[in-house]
């Protein structure tokens, strides 16, 4: 298949329409003030094919798509025994809803809502310096440097009272093991690290080849863990929208509210999405568009 | 691959472990008093290949397998006209749950939940006589005439003082178009159809062949529909373990209090697996075993 | 205390608002068209004095207010044995909710929501004919023969589907010994009798009276279960706004949504109040105002 | 009325009752440790007749019978604008809990339970010194210094995890105007505050006395404030079962998990009762009991 042709397609189709509904995340200055009319898609196949349209070479903020790395790093070290206090559930409620964590005395529905990445944040302290490993995994996936930009990381920090509010409900409840503070240092860092459309879609390339290496093909996770991530991008990578997403597109997804969002078709291919305007949901509302485009042309889903 | 022998396998696995966990639904007498001592399996590929093995060909109360079959009626003559109503989004709450509904102003959140089953039984009113209809769907798929389980519907009607509670709550928010009695008859009635793992296998079979009969290969759904349902039964299909099947089975799934569950490998093959004691979330313990072992076995999953 | 002066004082000041704000309740027809521009008040103390202004010999439905008196009857009979099933706490949400149901096993917060008036009409159906006999300890407490509104009865039994939502996860539960039907027919009933503020301000005469018959001084509740129907009024009484009224106006007082609101001054007076339109909180708009102005100028609260 | 007899009966009849039931707070070592074989009340009558009986002399831990007199210091400076974030509805939910926080959007539903406990101290901090004023405060009305437990406030801030997540989740709502840190600091330092019963009761004797000060006479709130914060405590103070304690006792009532007890009986006298066994409700199960016993004998009651 002509990917290529067919993400050129999906860029002309789409370009049209920047700017013209959606929001742009407006909790902290940095995101506030990125364009909206952006958008970018970029796609690894497998056997190493690249396609590449739009701006897919303009870094922009990841934010809660680093989930699906700090999961990897956690259960690549703690296999299974990483379920203890956190579970593999879909949320049924807004994405940081502190009512459910609550209810469940404390453990995290999914690692992919706030709580859950608190909670394998967590996890990453314990088991070394999360915040330099992610960096590491990251710069190792796509093979080139990826940094943090150290203006959202602060304002994170200074506005994310709701997140320091789920960590120390968690704390009291016992689902944490280090420093609060500690904690949400690397988890606010992990929401600002900035990377391209090019970069994530060969970084989470090993989620379409059985968990191996994107470039090296060595292995990142065992072939059934890295389909289990797979599951998890599907019943809950996208907030509450993750039921509409299986609907309409049918691939794993992992969306983040700097407007990206990383899609897998497994034994295929890796694609990553980015346009800064958020539908209600908190999901890019043109990379939404994009993917179902991608699913109408290409005939690919997992159903 | 020779399934006939997979499906041995696993019975002769699982079958030591018969009547040594889990508990039979005991809410209705005819429920109760099931053996619990009885495994079946069976599956239908898409090229007409068939196997089974034990209990395969014992008739059971297919209870909510039924919703896979309403829905698919319902959305055969309506569409995506269907959901303006009846949401697509995992409930995150036990099956049965009121407060969902209410939070939600009357809307169901997929059409897999008790309230959600309910309001497609309204759709089916609306359209002409449900219960006839279904009983007529089944009967084409299967090829074998099919048939309500009498007393199990009586008792469910006797008993159903939550799905009246949940009908009732829907009229008043208008989520139903027709009288609570009528609709809640087809309800219960749907829920008390008795067939066997061979039949389900055969009749669901047009989910796993984009939407075409099993037998006659004509067009059921569309394809685009069939796959949807697909998507549906992997985020909502198995009650609040909807996360924990995809994370170990990776199949859309649709599972009854009466122990079946209906699996889908889309282009491959449907399979059905019944036993009757279930675990705490109401899916079929043995059940729930067999397709992980299936999907080790094969290696087959969507992700 | 020239209580005619204070009543003439009141109406004069309120009348001038007559039709100015607030909603007349609407989800039924006989209540939708009553006019908003009405106001009356009565009172009776203990020593046999009346005073009364305004519209207060028309008699209106008196819909929640009922719950007083079926308390009444119900807790004379099975004295501290009614709160087998039924709470004490006010409900922290809309009186109509079934979230707390759910959560808390269908036990109702309190006698005085949906929920638990109509627990109160299941033991009145165990104890006898309720309906009957909640007309006869109406027309025994003021004096005349009081009646329901046959065609408000009608439209509550057409219209309930929420109450009967709630009956029915009731039943589910355990929480109710009859037929919901017959259970719901107590209710709807007791909702449609029809009172003016005289009659009220006279039958519910026992509760500042330490229970004794308001004309007769017989025995209608020991004192310390009077007392104990006062506490409940205060702290669960006007549905979501308890705390609202306990702050400003200081008196046990029950309301329904057809505008009347009964208060009680304990050792002193009973105080009926009526306005159709209602504010947001479902209490009646210039009734509220009317109790405030009512201590304002008599001093008297219960702090 | 005699009521150093009444005391002195009451001591007599739950002394014998010590430890038999009950558990001490065990949330940090310094109240764990506080032996539960203490019982002490006294009172204060308007007319400066004071009674005692027990341990009324042994300092203990008021913890929530603080925000009272924190209420009290707030209130007096800002009157009700101190409402414009801050609601006056009974919680129909654990002391503590977060789900009715982020429902009502960081409105906390009264000043009693914790959250609206931290928002008064909020405001303690906008107006000055909140933890100084409130010993300032607390030492004028009793006649004596008044002083912190050091201990104690610095495990309330180690162990106060809950709390700081409450703080956060209304600073995130806007709930808040100072910084979380400082807030909490009164919040946490005015629950280790000590006093014994006859302090307490001497303390809150402007309570039952139209808001004048219990030894000068001068006012400390207006006569209309004081009775609305007897109404608060009425149908607030005692956690989730403030609806029972007015059904049982009837006097507006504060309690702390320290195992005080606060009531009033207007125009009469303030009451301190303290054993430190708790109730499951986080009432002092003899302080309660010394209550029903005090109405009981007394016949005090507002109802």
């Amino acid at each position: 298949m002509d990917f290529q042709l067919v993400l050129d397609q999906i860029n002309a189709e789409l370009r049209p329409l920047l700017g013209q509904g959606g929001q742009v995340a407006r909790y902290i200055p940095a995101l506030a003030r990125v364009s909206p009319a952006q958008f970018g898609i970029a796609l690894r196949t497998c056997d190493g094919q690249t396609a590449q349209a739009g701006d897919s070479a303009v870094p922009f903020s990841i934010q809660s798509v680093s989930k699906v790395f700090s999961l990897t790093l956690a259960i690549q070290a703690l296999g299974e025994a990483l379920w203890a206090r956190i579970g593999r559930e879909p949320s049924g409620s807004p994405f940081n809803s502190l009512v459910q964590l609550e209810t469940e005395r404390g453990i995290p529905r999914n690692p992919f809502i706030n709580a859950g990445a608190i909670a394998v944040a967590d996890r990453l302290v314990t088991l070394g310096d999360g915040k330099a490993e992610l960096l590491a995994l990251l710069s190792r996936l796509c093979g080139e440097p990826i940094h943090i930009d150290a203006e959202v990381a602060q304002s994170e920090h200074d506005t994310g009272f709701r997140n320091t509010a789920l960590a120390n409900l968690m704390k009291g409840f016992g689902t944490l093991d280090n420093d609060v503070t500690t904690v949400l240092d690397v988890y606010f860092n992990q929401c600002a690290i900035r990377m391209t459309c090019e970069q994530l879609a060969c970084a989470a390339g090993y989620l379409c080849r059985d968990g191996r290496h994107p470039l090296a093909g060595t292995p990142v996770l065992s072939p059934a863990l890295a389909r289990r991530v797979n599951a998890l991008m599907l019943t809950c990578g996208t907030y509450d929208a993750a039921g509409e997403f299986a609907y309409r597109i049918g691939l794993p997804c992992k969306s983040g509210v700097g407007g990206g969002i990383v899609a897998v078709v497994p034994d295929h291919l890796t694609l990553c999405v980015w346009s800064p305007a958020l539908d209600p949901t908190g999901n890019s509302l043109l990379g939404r568009q994009a993917l179902e485009l991608f699913v109408a042309k290409t005939g690919l889903s997992v159903f």
